[in-house]
């Protein structure tokens, strides 16, 4: 089959020919590729950033967010069926280990990523396991719900957080109204009553924002902390949810958070520096936010069944993965593009 | 191998020799059996109660409470090796659906029950899967935990959820100080802050459970109700753990709870039969408890091993069942009755 | 200042001249009412069936759903100024006992429920104190969330339980679409992702409940058990929300509920009579509802304020009074009747 | 009477003569001190620490850790009688924010701090409200609890939190085994079933932590962290309860931390400063804590009638008060000094 692999590092992706995958184990399961993210931190693997982290063997087959088709079962799969459409969860977990058995299969501690340390999607069949497969609506296509995988599912799992720790009315500030903010946006107004303030740098962002559903955008020029502590009377907000961690970002999200409340860290780069004596007299939390589990997946999927969080996408052959790379390098991609085999 | 099977209901368990399990698929592991506990439960299956439930074809070995070493594993067991002690939960649960994938295994939708619908414990060997054996701590003997792997384990998990809605100086009223009392008791004195006010009908029974760790005792002689709503300024209890369910004792609990109160069901019997209108006005809850999960079953093997949680058992070996069963039946066995091969 | 009085019961009720409530402690809050809900419970407190229950010496003034604006304020009260609008939450709570110093106030050990131990809002003023005065949106209008005090709270605080033990695309079935079921509906949607599926025995309410946001509608004609069942795979809902609790309901909606599921109890007339076997087995838990708290009241009137949750009223003068008790009792009220002073 | 007072920073406090406290308003409490604990946060007050940050005009009493007897009430005070034992809660509260309306009265928006902004306990009485007395057990004498009703109320409101977000059997490591790790030690073991490690570069702190419950014991001599990792198979702790904040415990602290586990935040100095791309990519939290409610000083007390807390006290009588102060600068306080008037 056709497959896009990383050969070298600071090397250029081919296209090459490899052998589909097999049916080894009983709880395998081979997906015919419907859907593949390609995403920024592809273009980091290609740079060598992932190297030492992943210790993958090269040539390997990248790509981490994938959707598409089953096309065959090992013995003991009951979740799936020949011929179901299903979106991948981005780890294959074992299943036995403690955080696995909690429904916290995020953290176990025996798992493989595909794309990462192991062959991902950009390729005509991908090999996972039952544990890994989520079935989706016949109403959605692989493709259009591909890059849900894993920056959306990242999204979701922090939103629903906040969902579950603030009350209908509370206000909570979004910083970053980018691909993940626009997720997270789409599934407060889904799942919470919370107020949402969106920020952005981005005027145009912003305006899309509000489109979406943020109840209240305000444009980050240097006025955002004092406009947010305006609208909650001085106070500040419930929740801060930021997608950036980067370039000041930080600073400003705690300035803008009330008395007991919480950040929830997404977005990275600079560091959390906040003196204790502020944590303790404030009594303010941070969350850190990593991907969702296999059944926060699944929830997304149905809200994405439902037409509450949708996503532009800009698909490409799988031959044309280079032209994809360099446009999204270039930032010409409208929304995620995706690779279609 | 030797084993102990039902042949028939209503006739009488037989002692035969089968062929030992042997690894079929790659999460199998056969474990070595260390004691199997003798329950009341068996006695119900000869009788017949089972048999439209379990659907079980005979014969088929009995026996669900069980523990002892790994003999063999299947290719893809990580969680436990040759030789390791262990405790089996009592289902063999899928992995795969919604609610194994929440952590909460019990509600498996594909699961399988040793001893009741699939060989059991009273048997040299068992063949189950790595998704149903916890790892026991060395200072542990199988023989004296195999009990706790089923009654046991129900307390536990029924415990650890009054612990979760009380806090600390709050009144749980324990029902019932037999088996799964005591369990209660010392779960609920290791792992929470909340005064225990034991009742039983049995004085010594009472004697016991204040001696390893309730607050207080309550001989069941008709005053109960009052006694506990005098030792609670007429409010009654902020919880009622219920492990009679019998003979009028949903009644007596519901009269016992406190307004916002919550009443945990786990002995059955008879209904729970309350006017809607007294649950609203008092705004109490009626909570529902199965078995624990395979987490739950590691916490209270870890709580063994610190000694917080013992049981008495009178042990018998294998061919010996016999005896076990009819002593079980005449009220002669001290603590638990467990068969050791 | 006139105020409509019981005089006695099996009698009508009067309009009289009474004189003005006046400030007596430094918490006290006097509210010039705009709005008074006219509620069955009053047509049963006139038939004497809360004679007993509310100890209340004739003649006091009736009417427990109650908005307007501040008149007059004790020293102490900080909350609120003269001239605020207003709505009442039903109780006047102590501040001082264990429940209201958990923000259980619904819980008190000391409150009052004026409209029905004192003096109620079918009057041109009522004394409340600061602790029952939510203020609400200039957007608002007293007499037009007057009648959310009481069974709008209610059906709010039920919901938002539901929100917090469900998760977004599980199954919540509602059952009963009138007053509080419409209420209900509407939370569910501004606050959570849960599916909504609306079940009432008229078919213009079902209809009425798909248009203000129910995802599913049903009418119940004896199919309605089934119908559940098909639509969740045959395992039931997660949730059940019961407006009705009589006629049989209750029976259904355990039939309809999901293993491990939760059953919330707020319409009354019947009893939970459920075998404990089958509360364990399927690890079920019944859970009941009163009225919400003064913060769930706030919440609520924020919804209110964003447009989310509406409520039909038919506005009455004050001196109309016994033409909106005939009104309501004969059913010819559209939504809910209100007398405007 | 007599009191003990502030007339200058960088003075000596004062004994003089000032009228007794007399009630004002209807929910004022007087109470006759028993004892008012000597804290350190009183010699930084007299340093001119905290001049700016109270704004309290001179003189003033200082003693914020009191307890004693209710002398005289207010015409409202239904919680507590004359004669009543009590503890007063650092905090008058208004009971009317949304805070104080949520049970989380440590976050009022309107409240004064005696001791600090307002008349303290070094004094024979002290002016309260009756939202800030708790009542304490016949069996507890004011002295010997004074001292916990700021510096012990913050530890078991930090430990009761470590309980409600860990299982037993989970690791605890608590930073710190003096006054406040002696308490937390003590909460954590009477309330949940937390496997306690305690840290401490004093060796006598750590064999004093064990005796008074401590699972293990560690001496801080650089390799804390890496027993702490052996200790849990490399993992990490699951909770860490960090009583010190300076001096590099956090990043040490932080280092002992398991992926998705908790860092609670209770001593102060340093920054918390980390990558936000190591909070994300282990999903760790950090929780600032502050001092507990009432409801948490009103279950501490109760754990202290139990006898499961504990403290060691040094009494002193009011004109000694400089003998106290010196005593606990130059570190010859055994357990916490205590003013008797």
């Amino acid at each position: 089959m056709k497959a896009v692999q990383v050969v070298g590092y600071h090397d250029k992706l081919q296209l090459t020919e490899i052998p589909e995958p097999t049916i080894t184990g009983p709880l395998d399961v081979i997906v015919k590729i419907g859907g593949a993210g390609v995403c920024r931190t592809d273009i980091h693997i290609l740079e060598g950033q992932w190297e030492a982290k992943s210790g993958v063997s090269l040539p390997y087959t990248i790509g981490h967010e994938n959707a598409g088709w089953v096309h065959a079962v090992g013995d003991a799969v009951t979740n799936v069926a020949v011929g179901d459409k299903v979106i991948l969860h981005p780890l294959i977990t074992c299943g036995l280990c403690t955080a696995c058995r909690d429904g916290d299969d995020v953290h176990c501690e025996n798992s493989e990523f595909p794309g990462i340390n192991t062959n991902g999607g950009y390729a005509e069949y991908l090999r996972t396991t039952a544990r890994s497969v989520v079935k989706i609506d016949d109403s959605l296509e692989p493709a259009d719900v591909a890059a849900l995988a894993d920056a959306g599912l990242t999204a979701y799992h922090a939103a629903a957080k906040v969902a579950r720790v603030t009350r209908p009315g509370q206000y909570c500030v979004i910083m970053g109204a980018g691909g993940l903010g626009h997720i997270g946006i789409q599934v407060l107004k889904a799942i919470s009553g919370v107020t949402l303030v969106v920020l952005d740098r981005n005027p145009a962002a912003v305006g899309l924002a509000v489109e979406i559903g943020a109840d209240i955008g305000i444009v980050a020029d240097g006025t955002q902390v004092q406009q947010v502590l305006d609208l909650t009377g001085g106070k500040g907000a419930h929740a801060v949810l930021d997608f950036v961690g980067e370039g000041g970002a930080t600073a400003e999200g705690v300035a803008m958070l009330r008395q007991a409340g919480n950040y929830f860290v997404v977005g990275y780069g600079e560091n959390i520096n906040v003196p204790t004596i502020d944590i303790i007299s404030t009594e303010i939390n941070f969350i850190g936010n990593l991907v969702g589990s296999y059944n926060d997946l699944n929830e997304l999927m149905i809200l994405a069944a439902q037409g509450k969080v949708t996503l532009h996408t800009t698909t490409y052959r799988l031959d044309e993965f280079q032209q994809a790379l360099d446009d999204l390098d270039a930032g010409r991609v409208r929304g995620r593009a995706i690779l279609i085999p």
